[in-house]
Order: structure tokens, then sequence, then C-alpha cells
């Protein structure tokens, strides 16, 4: 799963719906320039999304140190066509809602398309209703549903589960796929076992997000581990992935398993310091503005939670689309983790340009090789077939992420 | 590129039209029941192809020997249900029109959609127009078209070129997607550079299908090689690329490159035993019943015209969505080709599920191992820089397209 934590800020929910609310951001619809490279002061995050020509959203988080509970109010800027500055695959959300005609065409879940025909308002879904993965610019990819099977607003964001006819069961926050029954392996199994294996032994680790389950039912293959601490704010996340994916959601029922619900940010400042082994960040998109994300009192907070020689494996978009992204997180992450960073990125189909990418970190103290697993799944006893057997990964699987084409390397200077 | 070469059939053309022509081939289509396991004798091949419920083609190659110009007649076959026992991978055809409504609006090149506008029937594409590249069951791929530079049927499929919002110009052939500007450095350099870096000195190189040129482009970055053949039996699709896709078609424009138009069947039956140190097959899909790829004459042709020790690198199609077809053509080739026989995959965001697979086999005679390129590309003096740098494939790369996950082992036994 992509999102649901409150420190990635769901920035695609205050895109797909007009007037977001949210108990940590004070959000601020204008019509205006979109204004790129403003808006981040140390504690005092501004950030505007990426919104339809002539409007931008300004979003302010109300509970860092300082400044808690003071709102921005309304903030002009210029007029104007939008996106001259704007790194064009930052412009997903111009592919939601350019126009109002799109937008009453694409409501933010489950939008029908294709096939020029008229929708029900309903939730009975027709035959060919298709979900648009609204994602990149100038492109979408569309899952034809069978059914759906859940739709509520939570207290952050609407949660759509729905059947597809070929990727399984279907989990859709704020209108953007998070998972599908028949890929999540790659993307769980990556984003635990990476940090997990380059490392001997580990015994404490954190998942900030990761509500669905999966990444918890990995973790716990490793029977090193003695701790499993969760820190996921939605709680109907975790609600709905008991109910439609029983086998994401069997990773809450293992006994070392610590469930807080809450904001991640919060739980994270209040941490022993050196108290994890691997921190896994199973995040939203920092596309766009969510410069928080690449912002340094993050990692810092982060890298401080970790003992020396601690990992980090933060999810970090697609090669594809977002390479200047990715020079941004990495750029970030090598001031603060002195160990070693590293790009890695695995096949995702459901996930857009069909890869996504991570980031691996350890800080200062005993090295980390990460492209080379100390710890290898195939040597731990049991690990293949714990609750489920492994799908996806393997130690082939870990070294090969770490190869790069020569675009990357050329486009992601830092690396 | 992955089709415009007869003898792969261009099974997707017989689908997008529902009277198809073809001068190799004789199509009947025919209400009925989809009958998959039918359909291929060693020198008279019919096919069916995967179609709306009810219907089906049936496709009979004209020129193989002893029954050229045999039409077949119309052969009905049980009506009902179709895809009983189909793997539900092939059924992609069906995302294609699987009723008057969806194939009304679904042309077989530009599909309007997403937004329930009504089309213009003139080439003048809205702005608003998204090509839907319909290859995946329950799913498709959507692509923003800023304007149709081209549309022109040429004697074996309907051409054209389309400038995309954000993949650069895209080249499509009777409907499906076979290369964008964006991500072709993906494929063509990966099906040119898995086998050519695999074998030391390269001297003489065949390529079947390629039209596009990209794959000449790649090769002639070895300065060992001497001869390269080139057999694509439509011109159209060559002069396209010459005046739309400089950056492929430059390919031609290297000496050593010899072209035949025509039918590479033909082609490579005339050919010396053991003439090429290397054949590059850059075809299209062999998805559903379409055997004749996966069939031991074909795969028997391309071991006689190379050299002992030569090597092959076949199109294999997607790990995510057909095992069964890959584990067909493994399964052929390790009967034929006695060196060594591997898949290998990569990324490439605008093929469906966002990867693509290869084959690569060598024939008996001097062992190659292509996991460890022997003749690594970053040691070919030029080769990083002639004509365009490289942009995606590297050694790094090479090995790591190896790797394969758990379920792919698992799903292709023979593997």
């Amino acid at each position: 799963m992509r999102a649901s934590c409150s420190t990635i800020f769901f920035l695609p929910s205050f895109v797909s719906t007009p007037k977001p609310q949210h108990p940590l951001f004070t959000v601020i619809c204008v019509k205006s320039n979109i204004d790129y490279h403003t808006h981040t002061h140390t504690h005092t995050f501004f950030t505007t999304y990426l919104i339809p020509t002539g409007w931008s959203w300004r979003i302010k988080r109300k509970y860092m140190e300082g400044d808690a509970g003071r709102d921005l109010g309304c903030q002009k800027t210029m007029d104007g066509k939008a996106n001259e500055d704007i790194p064009s695959c930052c412009l997903k959300a111009r592919a939601f809602a350019p126009d109002p005609e799109l937008q009453a065409n694409c409501h933010a879940t489950v939008v029908s398309g294709w096939f020029s025909e008229s929708r029900s308002s309903s939730d009975d879904v027709a035959k060919r209703m298709y979900f648009n993965n609204p994602m990149w610019p100038g492109e979408a990819h569309s899952l034809a549903v069978e059914k759906i099977l859940f739709k509520e607003k939570s207290e952050y964001q609407e949660v759509l589960v729905f059947e597809s006819t070929t990727y399984g069961k279907v989990l859709v926050l704020d209108g953007i796929l998070q998972l599908s029954e028949k890929d999540e392996c790659a993307y769980q199994e990556m984003i635990a076992h990476l940090p997990l294996c380059s490392i001997k032994s580990p015994k404490n680790v954190l998942v900030v997000g990761g509500g669905d389950g999966g990444v918890l039912r990995e973790i716990s293959r490793h029977s090193s581990v003695e701790l499993i601490d969760i820190c996921e704010i939605d709680k109907m996340v975790i609600d709905v992935s008991k109910k439609f994916f029983p086998e994401l959601a069997v990773g809450f029922e293992d006994s070392r398993v610590h469930l807080h619900v809450g904001d991640a940010v919060e739980f994270i400042r209040n941490v022993p310091e050196g108290k994890y082994d691997a921190i896994i960040v199973d995040s939203s998109d920092p596309v766009g503005p969510a410069q928080e994300l690449v912002e340094q009192p993050f990692f810092e907070m982060l890298a401080r939670a970790l003992r020396p020689g601690g990992v980090l494996c933060n999810m970090a978009e697609s090669m594809w689309l977002h390479t200047h992204l990715i020079q941004d997180m990495i750029s970030v992450c090598q001031k603060i983790f002195k160990g070693s960073v590293h790009y890695a990125w695995t096949s995702v189909p459901t996930y857009p340009s069909g890869v996504i990418g991570f980031i691996l970190c350890s800080t200062e103290g005993p090295p980390v090789d990460f492209r080379n697993p100390v710890n290898p799944i195939e040597k731990l006893e049991g690990a293949l077939d714990h609750q489920r057997e492994l799908k996806f990964y393997n130690s082939q699987m870990h070294k090969a992420a770490f190869a790069l084409p020569p675009f990357v390397r050329k486009e992601v200077k830092c690396l």
C-alpha cells in the first residue's frame, strides 16, 4: 500500500476532493497560478498542490511545533496559465480534473469511461464500469470493475474496494490505486525484505503507514524479529483490509505486531533514540510539491529512531516518471544517512509506468551493503512459506533491484 | 517494435478488424465457441484467435509448402459461452470488442473514451482524445493524443503515428501500441544487447521484423558486426519510421545493413546453414492460439540459420500475464537449442503490465552464459555513444534481467 499515513500528506486526496478536510491540515483552495517552488519552512509547511489550470490548493500542516492550529487563510497568487516551471511528470493532478466536463465524468473513485455510455449514479456498477488510475499525466491505466465491495469516507480519505475482472480485489484511497491482489506481492515483499535481508537478525521494526497489513505479513517471515510497531492513521483502512484482504491483513495476527492508530510524526517523535533496526515507510507519492516528504526534518526523525547501522526503506516513486523527485529525496538522505544510500526498483503492473522504487538508507555504524543481502531469505528457516509462500522476492531479485539504467544515473546525478 | 513480420502473424490485426485481409493468410470469421487447442499441423497452420463471445476467426497460412492458396472455408464450431478452457490472460481480444456498442466506440486505432464525449469522425482529433492499448483483458492503458500524424492502411496492416502528450511520438499497428519515443530505448537496447553482448565479436546478425530501425541502431553499436540483414514485410513501416522516428530509423543508415522487404519465413528458408552469429526476432505477441510462434518448425529454421554457439533473442511476452505461453515457448526451445535457454525481462511502461520478456537461446557449440555478458558493452569502443547514447542498457541491467520472481519459476516449470 502506498498511502494512509498522515505524515505523507495524502496529497492525492486534496486533488480529488474540491474542498478537502483533514484534521491535521488546513487546505485553502484558490484560483491562481500554480506556485511550485514556494511553500516550505522548517516547521511551517505550506504546500501548493497541482490543480486544474487557474486553481490551486494551499495546505498547511497544523500539528507541527510552534504553529499548531493556526490557519493560513486564503492566499491569492497570480492568475494565468499554470505549469510553466513544473516538471511535466508532476502534473498528475491535471489528468484528474482539467475541466468541468472531465470533472463531471471523472469521479475521484470509480470512473466510467472508455465507452461513451452514460453512468448510473447508483452504486450498482454497470458491467462495463472501469476504474481509471489517474496517476500519470497524459495517460491512465483502467481496470474493469466487476463489483464495488466497499465505498465509504473515513475521517481522512475515501476508501474504495472493488472486485476487478483480472487483478482480483483492488484497494483505492481517494481515487488512487493502492494495491491489487494480483500484484501486491511485488510491492510488499520488496519493501519489506530489501531492508530486512540487508542486516543480520533484525529485532525491532517500525512500519509507517501500511494499514493493509501486507508489509507486516512479510516482516513476520523473519523469525529474528521480536517487535513490529506499525503506525497507521486511518483505522478504516485496517478494518477494510481485515474484511476484504485477509491475505494481507493476516499480518496483524502476529503477536509481535503492536498497532498504533495515529499520526506517525507524533509517534516517531516520542520513540526512544536508536530503538529500531529497520523502518519501512509504506507511503503515498511525494509528487509535485509534497516536499515535506523530501524535507530533512522528516528523515532526521527517522534516522534518530534507528540504531547505528539501522536501515530505512522508503517508497520512492517511478524512475520513468519522477527522477527529479528521486534526486531530491536521495540528496536529502545523503545528508542524513551517513552509512549508505541506494535506489532500487521493481515491477508492479498496476502502479504508474509499471514500476515502483525504493530508497534504502543506513545510519552510521556497522556498514550495510544493500546490494548483497547478508541475511538471505532462502536461509531463514520457514521464511519462504510463513503464512503465505513468497511469490516475488528472492535474493536474485534483491540484487537485481539495484541495477539502474544509464538514464536514471544521468538524471539522478547524486546516485 | 513488436510486430510487422509476417512470420509472426499479426494476430492483433485479425482481432481489430472484423474481416481481416492478408496476402499470406485466409481468415474466416465464424460465430462459434472459442476453440483453443486445435489448429496446428506442421505445414498447414490453422489458428483460431480469441474473439467476442460467440465469434471466432479461423486463420490459415497460405504460403506454406503444399497448400498455397487453399482456403479453409467457413468452419462452424459449437455456439455457446466462450473462454471456459482459455487461460484468462489470453482473452486480450475480449477487451477489444465484446459487444457492438463497444465495437462502435472502440476503433482499432484511436479510441475516444474516458470522457463520455461523442467523437468527430474526421481525423481532426479532439484535445481529449485518448489512445487505448487494448492488450490486457479487463484493463487498458490510455495515452492522451495531441495530434494524429499519420494514419494509413498498408498492404498488411493499419499504420498509425500520433504525438502523445507525455510519451513523445507513438507507433501503432492495427490498434496495438508498438513503441513510444519515451520508452523505446528499454525494448530496443535490451533485445539487441542481451544476445550480442553474450557472445564474443558477433559478425553476422539477422533481424526479423524490426522495421522501425531501432534494433538496427542498437546492433550498429557493435563494431565487430560486419553484416546486418533485416527482413521486414511491411515497407510502409520503414517509410513511416524514416519520416516520423528519425532516432530509430537512423539504424537503416548504417552501410552494414541489408534490407529485405518480404516474408521472413521465406527468407530464412533460403539462408545458408550456420550463417548468423545472432538472430533477433522483433515480433508481435504469440498470445492465445498464435501457436505458430511456439511451434518447432519456426524455431528449427532459426536454429539452422545460426552457427554453432550462435544466439537467438525472441520477444516473449509478460511474466505477469502470459506464463503459460512462456512455458510453451521455452519447452519448444529447449528441444531445439541444445546450448542454453533462458528467460529475461525488463521494464517498458507502455507495454501490457509494464514489462516485456525475452527468450535467449544458443545452439550447440561454444557455450554461451547469457547471464554474464562476455562482450560487455562498456568495453566496446564508442558503443555507448554511437548514433545515440545508451539510455537503458548496461551490464548491470543485463545481469539483472535474468532474475526471476518465484512465481515465474513456479508457473514456468521448465525454467
